[in-house]
């Protein structure tokens, strides 16, 4: 028998009618937002609605020498869930109830595949919130935030996403089910495999519950500064005159002069006036209107204008312009997006060769950046249609050399998925990448989960 | 040849002229501060002064058949550092550099053996903080700090250790390097080690270095109030109110009535005036005197009264109420400090236990908390000279089960050393404990380092 038949037979004998091999919904569930073409075509797509039946499946698959590639919502833009041949897609999706919420310990007990956003919405209405904030927080389920890190605009200020959950359930590849971590602020019984399932893309464990640790909602009314400069490089030290000021604002966005013109173009008005970069830092909490005034003088002598929202639509406005960079470069072409880090103190190196790059490889990088914690997103865009071309491959594979030479890594916040693998050991070294991949042994030995991603 | 010998032997190769096998030194290195016994008498004591000689007494020890404590400054509580017949100890102390300071990335790399405080005083004249805040931080180290994930009284505001730790230089039980982490804020290149080393206690690898996160040192003045209860239950439910409110003090200390009578017997003075409990609330930042207003007007229904310190003297009063807790048992006797957490709704549960166990037993349990995280630390002081007698072990024992019951943790910051092994898989389970040890095997399948602490 074939390897396909094989998971089918296991999988119907384990968990009898959950294997879908409708070929039109298998073609949805093949690739994620990256666009990283899927290896092969899978055998089936599940779709769980119990922990008991995603051991079932993981039991199934494992017995029949399978591998399955578990997926959230799909919005990964690195490739981390793109299915292989003869794989089962688990697809979390339906899971995706709120099991507990309870605003005495400050957490929620949830399935994995409810969505950041409404999760959130819901939490709101009790005066809660988990604090993950990626960009894709509509789109993007829990479970696939914690698999990925999911950082976001407010990390500087409220921590990535490890910081936001205290236990799991997770499902090994054979089956058996762990329930790691605490149900309280602290506990230290035993490693932390909790923060070691944090950023796994997939290839540890299915998480099948996850606990949330909440804030209470920011009640406070924030603050919205925004700020133009004549170029980049005043921006990067007025940002970093913020970080080392002690001031902590909530955001801190900046965006490059190719971004501005995308946006500008995008939008048909110009806010900056024609300016050379455009800095957005929004304060919160009990001091956030002092802090934002403390800020904006200390922007002021380095920047061409400064000005700080009156109201309510004025800072939606400039929160506006930010969030119009993906959609205007969506708007363009294709996207390539990176998502480098590097220590604050240098960004502005970054920028620099980012600029050097362009010009070395006749490509152009609009470049937009969490400032407030050195994560820059070089974009590259590519006409609807094409195949990525050759010099935007070296461009970027040059932008990750950059990042590393000053200290900083592959990715901040989106994962290395497929995406990134082929640099991952310039970063880690051999001697941690043999280790990444016992650890990976140690709960997953036949790499039945996500095989070839990440790292082999 | 014997294992001491060969041991010796190798350490001489390998590290010439490093091993310490002095009686009176050795003595001195035998057990840290939980008093628990050493299993036996080590052949040496080594103070390695860089990463490569960590590296050299690793290989030689491993490749010996030896095995290593790591030890940083001998304030741990757990038994986490006693030594074993034959055993290395890997003293850490001389390591204690402060490497680096970056104001613009908010990061300091510093070696294992400075001490907590030492470090803080340093990073203070720049304007700079490392939050981690055990009690012990005058006289425990940054690497024993990584090594326990410490607490602390400021952790429900500003997190507990792990979230302070960016990146490690970790020296395997073979000898090799990994430098794992990033020196950034954000960073999600393969599985995050560096979290799993924190509390890690020493069994996975030897910290050489530490690349710490700091925050800006607190600048606004903080605000101290205080509040007198007649019961530890109305205590309790005032605390749980501040959580619910959204309100975040930077500090919030529970004193029930034993551990009242315990200071008031040491200081001489009793500013609660006969109070069944007391609660000490520090809050801080720029909305630091709105929210004490506020937490006093919150706090005032359910107490016998609330007091707000106008003095810098008057707030150093009210925390040194607080701080005279473990010098007040220590005077009285030898102690046995459990470290529990449970959920913050449960607290009240947690106390009531604890007076039913007292009674069961025959034992007295003076019960601090933070009750800002469901942290309790129940003491027993056993007379001067005294064997730990059966009921108070009895009364521990008891004490785990009912943190496990309420859905809490054996240790929320002390770890798991020797002392709380044995109760170790009830709380993890089978599944997990497995999976620990295969994850422990991933770092050090000889079980060089540490071997018989935590877990086996």
């Amino acid at each position: 028998m074939s390897l396909h038949q094989d998971v089918l037979t296991a999988l119907e004998r384990e968990a009898p009618g959950l294997a879908q091999t409708d070929a039109e919904l298998i073609a949805t569930h093949l690739t994620d937002r990256s666009g990283y073409p899927a290896s092969g075509v899978p055998a089936a797509v599940v779709h769980p609605t119990s922990t008991a039946q995603i051991q079932a499946v993981c039991r199934a698959v494992s017995g029949a020498g399978g591998s399955i590639v578990v997926r959230g919502a799909g919005s990964g833009v690195a490739g981390g869930a793109t299915a292989g041949e003869d794989q089962v897609v688990l697809c979390l999706e339906h899971l995706n109830a709120i099991l507990e919420v309870s605003a005495q310990d400050l957490t929620a007990r949830v399935q994995p595949g409810i969505l950041n956003g409404a999760l959130n919405q819901m939490l709101a209405q009790q005066g809660l919130w988990w604090p993950p904030d990626p960009a894709s927080k509509d789109i993007s389920s829990v479970g696939g935030n914690i698999a990925t890190n999911a950082g976001g605009l407010l990390c500087a200020k409220y921590g990535v996403t490890r910081e936001s959950v205290l236990a799991l359930d997770v499902v090994l590849a054979d089956g058996s089910l762990v329930r790691m971590g605490h149900n309280t602020v602290k506990g230290v019984t035993g490693y932390d495999l909790t923060a070691l399932m944090v950023g796994s893309e997939g290839t540890l464990g299915v998480i099948a519950e996850a606990t949330l640790k909440l804030r209470p909602a920011r009640t406070a009314a924030e603050v919205t500064l925004s700020a133009v400069f004549d170029d980049v490089g005043a921006a990067v030290r007025a940002a970093q005159a913020v970080v080392a000021s002690g001031l902590q604002p909530a955001i801190m966005e900046l965006m490059d002069e190719p971004t501005i013109r995308y946006v500008v173009d995008y939008l048909g008005v110009d806010p900056t006036d024609g300016g050379g970069a455009y800095l957005l830092i929004q304060t919160d909490g009990a001091g956030a209107s002092e802090e934002a005034h403390a800020l904006a003088d200390l922007l002021a002598p380095g920047a061409r204008s400064v000005a700080r929202a009156a109201t309510h639509e004025q800072a939606e406005g400039m929160l506006a312009f930010r969030r119009a960079c993906f959609p205007a470069f969506e708007r363009a072409g294709s996207t390539l997006v990176e998502d480098i880090a590097v220590p604050r103190s240098k960004m502005a190196q970054a920028f620099a060769r980012i600029r050097e790059i362009e010009a070395k490889f006749g490509v152009e990088v609009p470049t937009a950046a969490h400032a407030g914690d050195g994560n820059l997103h070089p974009i590259f865009i590519i006409p609807f249609g094409d195949q990525i071309p050759q010099n935007v491959w070296d461009a970027a594979s040059e932008i990750f050399g950059v990042a590393l030479e000053l200290g900083g890594t592959l990715t901040g916040e989106h994962g290395v998925g497929v995406l990134k693998k082929r640099w991952l050991g310039d970063e880690l070294g051999g001697v941690q990448m043999a280790l990444q991949s016992r650890v990976r042994s140690a709960f997953d030995p036949e790499r039945v989960l996500n095989p070839g991603k990440v790292l082999d």
